[in-house]
């Protein structure tokens, strides 16, 4: 039985879907951002960051989405979360979980918290540099994937699929959102095509970004 | 047989002492940044990003420098470097381990490389809140070490405490370096005195943040 913390389209959404994905019980709890429930001393005592995702696992409060995928595919091996240790692909997987985590999440957290820079908003120079980054980034995950997709594993769909196509989204309002580049989009459409993510957009209410859009 | 490509004091430094604690066979490759090695094409061949480390792992090139440090876990299951899977330490590993590259890898980046935020050198106000993302890094550690210590997995050493050490001493001519703070300060004393940490810090020719300094 796991608990997730979340807050709609947020960094939990990848995890949302790969509890899905494990089918294991689980509850959910949604912090309403609007209203700073994030900062709520009740749940700074859970995550002092103040921050989602948060996975309770046994009993104990973990963050950071990547790892707590990590966590999922390993605690259920049955999933098609992530390849078995030992298994060749393993590596792959490992570096795209963390590659993400680092390239993509960390600079769209600058993206969508100038404040975090010291900005009430980026100045355009500033602005340009994260977008070249995060483009970078589409760039050459589109290169790997044309020449050994459609996942990040090649034939096999795993975790870092499911984070990748969280990152797409983000992007969806950007200059040049992640969906122009073609091996990309072939990706996030496989992906949201998928029952976990179609049930996990439905749950958490989502209307942007559907298949439709 | 590993092939670590580095550049001695990068971030490859935390996956060379872990090569060390995993006991494996491995062999090193330098790049020298002045000489704009990694920028070359035949290493861009194997890291398109230019960028170290890039870790050999049966022939095939791997990136990130924490998961890299997870597959060498795995892969080494007697050594101290991560707790086996299905051991109620693993989701705090592997936590430590996505959490410290998001949060420290990704900021350091651009404390150090002004250039990825567009900038010659940080504004004042920047630089200010890199710092204070940095500072609350470090004092969020402190506080679960002081509780929880002396190593992130309480008195379990690991991988994290490499690549957190690794981070504490990117820090050490910032305004406030993590080693004012005690519990942290503790914790890189009790790795720098690791045969594996030594050992990394003379292949490299580190002079500095020595156990003396
Ligand atoms: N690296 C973390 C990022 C967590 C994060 O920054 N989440 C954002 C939402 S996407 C958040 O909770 N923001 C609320 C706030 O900072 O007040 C992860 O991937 O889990
Ligand atoms: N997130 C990567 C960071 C890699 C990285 O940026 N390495 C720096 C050295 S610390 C580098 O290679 N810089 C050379 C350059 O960018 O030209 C990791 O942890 O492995």
């Amino acid at each position: 039985m796991y608990t997730l913390y979340y807050s709609p389209g947020s960094a939990s959404m990848a995890v949302h879907a790969a509890l899905i994905e494990a089918g294991a019980p689980y509850s959910l709890e949604m912090l309403d951002f609007e209203r700073g429930e994030q900062r709520s001393k009740a749940y700074l005592r859970i995550n002092p960051q103040g921050t989602v995702p948060t996975l309770i696992i046994d009993g104990a409060a973990y963050v950071e989405s990547a790892a707590l995928m990590l966590a999922l595919a390993e605690r259920h091996p049955e999933s098609e979360l992530g390849p078995r240790a030992g298994s060749p692909l393993r590596p792959a997987w490992q570096q795209w979980m963390v590659y993400l985590s680092n390239n993509l999440g960390a600079t769209f957290r600058y993206w969508f918290y100038p404040g975090d820079l010291g900005a009430d908003e980026h100045p355009p120079h500033v602005r340009k540099a994260l977008q070249d980054k995060i483009e970078s980034v589409w760039s050459r995950l589109d290169g790997e994937l044309a020449a050994n997709g459609p996942y990040l594993l090649g034939e096999h769909f795993s975790a870092a699929d499911l984070l990748l196509t969280m990152y797409m989204r983000w992007s969806r309002n950007m200059p040049r959102p992640a969906t122009s580049w073609p091996a990309l989009d072939r990706l996030a459409l496989l992906v949201r095509q998928r029952e976990s993510w179609k049930r996990m957009v439905e749950i958490e209410g989502l209307t942007d970004w559907t298949l439709m859009a």
